[in-house]
């Protein structure tokens, strides 16, 4: 082809609107971080498990469609079936659970991190694509297993290197109780979804609302007050006590509630758990407790982690009653956080531990093996490939942020040692053996973090 | 919702034709060779990028479209968009060289282990979603390079605990040079499709197309002499050496695998590589080697592992010529390989290392406790979190192929001290400290081969 007619030819280079690329310094942060995340819900015993990106339209919006309808990508495939991609990962997961149910052995606790996608305007931290990271336990409704799903959210942001959090917890059954001992739980997700708006319009218009909704002043004034709490610190059974009282005294849920506070508290966590009653997750599956989680240095990100207990997952697909529990951390808003930050995680993206400089390529059979040996140790090892002047491979070392460069005299070939440049020092190394210039690249390239992604 | 409503209501749970969930059983196996291939690529120093499943139709397609076509998913988005979901990772990445030229430096290293989608039609180990693993290196074209990407397809084989495979090479530019040689230059792309089918249809078959195409005998003849080895063991070297007489005497590609070779056996990989001039890959964008995998035990699966190298990627997208070499693993067909050779890895989908049974509820923060010192170790650990018969709970350990039980009895609550069970064995060991429980477990827990995804 003639330079000419391919000039004409090119197609500019881009991607859809809400849509982004990762280049390598956030695409290795965000694979340490979901590495991380899936040692350790493994460490708890949770499994993996993978769903299509694509299902029938039908299974994912049930037969109605509704609401979601507008914001999902949907088509026609070739087929002529109606296809639409995942908007989340907890209802393929009910499918999956409905369709499977004979080969699972409940309780069954599974984790997944991937991608879904939905059709909204983008704005700031939002994406049209973006990747959620669920975990549920499935088949057990208990204290133990609320507990355990709080206690691994805890652990998980230790876990991505995230300090400074606090968990917002509801109980939707609490709450139902409260507006049946008002008389007004016919209207239960109306006005869920009038409190949901709380940290969005404030406590006055929350409370016109209520007002209209439930036509009588008194009583918006009784949820209000249940929603809100005179003082931010007010400890976590001091409100539980209290929203008992307004509910009508003892009852299951307040009791579940004083044992998975137990627990936190034995386990030595419960001062990142708050009880906020205004936390009631707009969508009306939730039967249990209820949480958001928001970063103490950032809360206008919003919450990073949301979830609660849902009593009939699969009942779209299955008439077997599925109980669970679970969380969903949405790590694009987490790595933009930790971006904001300045966190280590984010900044530390280094494509090698050392790079091998090409100062001869008739020795490249030689660097090779050098190569090979620092591998075998657990170094990351680029060879530059290119026979250009030392300059330029510094210079790409620097860009790559390789932090030392191994360079070999004639010297050094003849009797096998090694020249070692730290990069960031300008300090030189000469005549090491391989043991020795292992040694002294591992010790100073030691992780910031764990989070190496090692 | 009464049942009668809901019985009515249920939609069938079911994903579409050619898609397909993965169970832990095979989840567990394909994160754990994912991640070891991610540690493996970035111990050469390359490095991970994302992209987009959804592009504009034409910068996948170009401006023609072309035959491709009615294998894409493709539609119109909301915003009317012609949109398409990639098709492979190559193409997503020549768009991503072009676009993000300014902010990447050359020689530029990544690998990229995701999902593309088809609509052919499914058929045995064939599916419309299916995961790639590319690696390539650009801004090099040199035999350097060349080797880097055939020793880390060694290497990487290895490291998928893959045994008896072979490498088979050969040289685009060598046939050119040949084909320019019988003044047959001018349909080299017919020519190469045409030997492309040699393993499906076989020699005879091939002879007749090419015939047709050349319009003489003489020429076809030729040509499949070319490409034919009369022993299959011939050596490397002597099928460079017959080939390069074909083609007219020495020439650069000639010297450029010799090149190849030596560093291939300075490495003492050699072995695992056949000079194969029946391989072409039929896409036309090849200018160098290009490369099949067959697994010697599984020929049928056919080629797990393939690819070359390419002087002008991005050229549909950027005036500037980027020449690069790579290679594109087939996760899914090697999964299938893997199990139905019996591999250890796909048999190993253990979901926890020992589970803690639940044998009095009242001792759940001491079963806490317990899990998290063990994890803290690095075991894996599931607390079984019903209240349920003994029985029940050594069913639920077996389903989930955990190996040891945990079991305490009020002695044991009281002396913190624990009674592991190896449920292989049914090998019982009392009044154990966690210490020496957690040394028990991990002896016999140690992975069957280094594949365990830690």
């Amino acid at each position: 082809m003639s330079k000419e007619t391919k000039a004409k030819s090119i197609i500019e280079p881009r991607v859809l609107k809400g849509f982004r690329d990762f280049l390598p310094s956030m695409e290795i942060p965000k694979k340490a971080i979901t590495n991380n995340l899936e040692k350790h819900f493994r460490s708890y015993g949770f499994v993996p498990i993978d769903t299509p990106i694509l299902e029938y339209t039908e299974v994912l919006l049930g037969k109605g469609g509704g609401e979601t309808d507008k914001q999902i990508f949907h088509f026609k495939d070739n087929g002529e079936r109606d296809v639409a991609l995942r908007f989340d990962l907890t209802v393929p997961f009910a499918r999956f659970l409905a369709q499977h149910q004979s080969e699972l052995s409940l309780p069954f606790k599974r984790f997944h991190i991937d991608k879904v996608w939905r059709g909204e305007n983008p704005q700031k931290g939002r994406y049209r694509e973006f990747t959620q990271c669920d975990f549920d336990i499935v088949g057990v409704d208990n204290a133990e297993a609320d507990f355990e799903i709080l206690s691994m959210m805890d652990s998980s942001f230790s876990v991505m290197g995230v300090q400074n959090y606090q968990f917002c917890i509801a109980h939707r059954g609490l709450f139902n109780t409260f507006l049946a001992h008002l008389g007004l739980l016919e209207m239960s997700v109306e006005i869920l979804r009038t409190v949901d708006k709380l940290r969005k319009i404030g406590k006055e218009e929350v409370q016109k609302l209520l007002h209209e909704l439930t036509g009588e002043g008194e009583k918006a004034n009784a949820i209000l007050q249940y929603i809100s709490k005179e003082d931010e610190k007010e400890p976590f059974l001091t409100t539980l006590d209290r929203l008992t009282a307004l509910a009508g005294g003892e009852n299951p849920h307040s009791e579940r509630m004083r044992t998975i506070y137990s627990y936190l508290h034995e386990a030595g966590i419960e001062e990142h758990f708050t009880f906020d009653p205004s936390i009631t997750r707009g969508l009306d599956y939730y039967t249990g407790i209820v949480y958001e989680t928001f970063l103490t240095e950032l809360p206008h990100f919003g919450s990073v982690c949301s979830g609660g207990r849902y009593n009939d997952l699969a009942g779209l697909y299955t008439k077997e009653e599925l109980p669970g529990v679970g969380s969903s951390i949405g790590l694009d808003r987490l790595l933009a956080a930790l971006e904001e930050l300045g966190s280590p995680i984010v900044s530390s993206a280094s494509s090698a531990d050392v790079a091998i400089f090409n100062t001869d390529v008739k020795h490249f059979s030689h660097y090779d093996r050098i190569a090979r040996v620092m591998r075998k140790d657990g170094l990351r090892v680029a060879i530059y490939l290119l026979n250009k002047k030392i300059g330029v491979q510094y210079k790409w070392a620097e860009t790559n942020a390789i932090p030392f460069a191994v360079l070999l005299s004639e010297d050094d070939v003849l009797s096998s040692t090694l020249t070692v440049k730290n990069l960031r020092t300008r300090e030189v190394h000469n005549a090491l053996s391989i043991e020795a210039a292992i040694a002294l690249i591992r010790k100073s390239t030691r992780r910031l973090t764990t989070l190496g992604g090692r």
